[in-house]
């Protein structure tokens, strides 16, 4: 182990060098622009692959290419997949960027440039892991298998397909991911899990035309009204969502969760600033992680009707609507919560509009094990790499992956995050610090070993 | 008499001209394309009035020109003041008209282009019913003055400047106006007010950018959530409004009013059908006539906020609004009402957001005497062209230039519909009826002689 460690310190600056390379390239998947660039991404990480030392193949989907790579010569012991991404979010506002989005910077000891932590820089730590226990050892304590696809930022269009299509080349025991974040700088962090999310749609429609406001105001109603009203009646005055049943399948937090999340450091008024918001609020009787990681909410994403330019136009719009993301929690059923939304919705929209009702998709919400031999494995290995023991907390957000890779594979995910909650994934400046992702490597390596004993 | 309602008969052919040839110019106000056409329909008016023999002049008034025509010899005889408008809406849709909206077509009776009702042929029967006078006597029964302006359509901008600065050129007794409409087809109709309006826009700011719905939602406000709840506030189960001290000045209806309107027929489901809306609503303990004439209102015009696009991108909205008129009615003071919105809005709204509230104007209502002789002779003469009494409304919407005449010129108004309920004014195929015109002449032509005798 310690040979592998010291392997990773001599070529730091060469593996620095690949994560140069890659985000040299373009590889935007949002917009036709790039689709090129993600591909010629997807190209370096079988090349990349393939000289350390691994099987690699970039398989077809039908969109964006993927990479699959293996090394499957260590029998008896567990197979582990990694998982990340080779494409990247726009660069947005190039006047927001100090520099060129794609001529990556090294300033402070931060790696700046499109993808630097999300997820190219984040994803190669786990390669050069591999790479030096190869170069080293000749072997890896565990079966390693590569999944590096080009679609995560447009929702991974065509993995869920290839994950059910190809089981038998992807099976493993355990998932490994870096694609998610620190909760504080330099503080190696493990995300337990993910809320689902349920996205929604209402629209209610009036006059068949906007109407005159004076000449016909008050004697029909005002779908925009009417909507203020029903959304207003999904929440009570405590922050709680009102819809039948919504909490009834909420699993609550074990005394020890609870304990672990009220010990990580939050400072409310910090948060409230950095988010531009005049003070933290949410359901009553929970801290500002708890609202954020493992309590339901139900959002507007957005709300429309009538004449919204500058100026006056008065008028009663024929329709109005709101879109709404319920973020769910286990055990919630994200179809079961649909239909209880939809009769809620039903029960307060009164009949003098019409109400049309849309489903714009769901995820189901991931927890990992709280207490494997693999959570345990990395708490190890993160401690020893960083000299401090891993936050463990959740993310709000959903990840469909997650739940995917369990129904599909039957593995678990264990997320490892090396990103710096300022790393400003997705805005300008995106950047990395390369001390982080240095030991992140050195934890993964470490990692590999300890799951290759605990098989 | 006989023989001036013998010239307007003798003339009709003559006069139908005037109004095809002036619905020719596409005189819209609203946009910079058509600003020449306005003054040359004003030009075209300033022509007519001085071939009829009326002493005209066009006026400059910073923005779009506007004719003063007049006939002032009849000394001892009081004053009346003709108010018309020559611009017209855009036409809209091409593809909804059946012919060009400026290529006036005879058809069944109507006149059918853009302006034929609104104001161009309305205003007309005014300037034939003096021409005939002028043609058969060579004097009127009454001083007369013509304003026929060219920015009604964008809120008559410059018409307060000028009324203020001309008040002597523009003094007289009676201001007559036909800019109305019947309150059913070939029913001559008196409207005898007008509701004001407040206009105001409610702004809530909450995070200093969008928010990830899934990262942070349920520990900072959504504003686009806090304003359904602010707006549907604002109106209890009754359909009355919860602004404190809102219906406090209202004026109730006098008996005599309440039959007149309970005698109007309204069928409330042939009006919900051609609204297109499912029945009618609204105050509770009032019938439709009532609640759009004379009980205040508070629709929202528009709301908007967060993300609106086709399909989903879930974010916490930085901001929400809501556009909002007040319909107000005698005798609810406008600013007053302004400030106990504010108040009320204030009250609504939680600290977890920050609240802007802009006023964009307002409009006081208006109502004409009862029982005035002007009111009383206008009955007789739309009884004698039209073979049948009038009927005596209200209009929901508000012409800010009433409160206007009152208050600088001291006069009252006498509103005369001429339009069909069905002239789709500012919409596709606006028409107006020849007959509904030609009586409407008639009518006028009678009522000049019956304010002369009454002065």
């Amino acid at each position: 182990m310690d040979d592998v460690i010291a392997y990773l310190r001599e070529h730091r600056q060469e593996h620095l060098e690949w994560a140069r390379e890659v985000c040299r390239i373009p590889s935007v998947s949002t917009g036709p622009e790039h689709q090129d660039d993600v591909r010629a991404a997807i190209e370096w990480a079988h090349d990349l692959c393939a000289r350390i030392g691994l099987k690699a193949e970039v398989h077809e989907t039908g969109g964006q290419p993927l990479v699959f790579a293996e090394h499957r010569e260590e029998p008896g012991a567990p197979t582990i997949l990694v998982y990340g991404h080779m494409d990247v979010q726009p660069e947005g506002d190039l006047e927001l960027w100090d520099a060129d989005p794609f001529e990556p910077v090294v300033k402070d000891g931060w790696l700046i440039c499109r993808g630097a932590a999300d997820d190219k820089g984040s994803a190669l730590a786990h390669v050069r892991a591999v790479a030096a226990w190869l170069a080293v050892e000749k072997r890896l304590p565990v079966n390693v298998k590569f999944l590096l696809e080009g679609e995560e930022e447009i929702g991974s269009q065509n993995l869920g397909k290839f994950i059910e299509e190809h089981q038998d080349l992807l099976a493993c025991d355990q998932v490994l991911i870096s694609d998610t974040g620190m909760y504080e700088d330099g503080w190696p962090t493990i995300t337990c899990g993910t809320r689902g999310a349920m996205l929604k749609e209402v629209r209610l429609t009036g006059p068949k035309h906007d109407l005159h406001s004076g000449t016909f105001g008050g004697t029909v109603a005002n779908p925009a009204n009417v909507l203020a009203k029903v959304i207003a009646g999904l929440h009570d005055a405590d922050g709680r969502v009102t819809i039948p049943g919504f909490y009834d399948d909420v699993a609550e937090l074990s005394d020890d969760e609870r304990r672990r999340f009220r010990s990580l450091p939050l400072d409310e008024a910090q948060y409230a600033i950095d988010l531009g918001s005049p003070r933290v609020c949410g359901e009553t009787g929970y801290t500002t992680n708890e609202r954020r990681w493992v309590r339901p909410t139900l959002d507007l994403n957005g709300i429309y009707g009538g004449f919204t330019g500058a100026g006056t136009n008065t008028i009663i719009p024929a329709a109005a609507g709101a879109k709404v993301s319920m973020r769910l929690v286990p055990n919630q059923d994200g179809e079961k919560i649909g239909r209880e939304f939809d009769e809620a919705i039903r029960a307060l929209c009164p009949d003098t509009v019409r109400l049309e009702i849309v489903t714009h998709g769901h995820a189901d919400p991931y927890t990992s094990p709280a207490d494997s031999p693999a959570m345990r494995a990395a708490q190890r290995a993160l401690r020893e790499a960083f000299g401090r023991d891993c936050a463990l907390i959740r993310e709000g957000g959903s990840l469909p992956i997650l739940p995917l890779f369990k129904r599909v594979l039957g593995a678990d995910c264990l997320l490892i995050g090396l990103a710096s909650p300022h790393c400003n994934a997705h805005g300008p400046n995106e950047k990395v610090n390369l001390a982080d992702l240095d030991r992140g490597a050195e934890a993964i390596a470490r990692l590999l070993a300890y799951l290759g004993h605990t098989a």
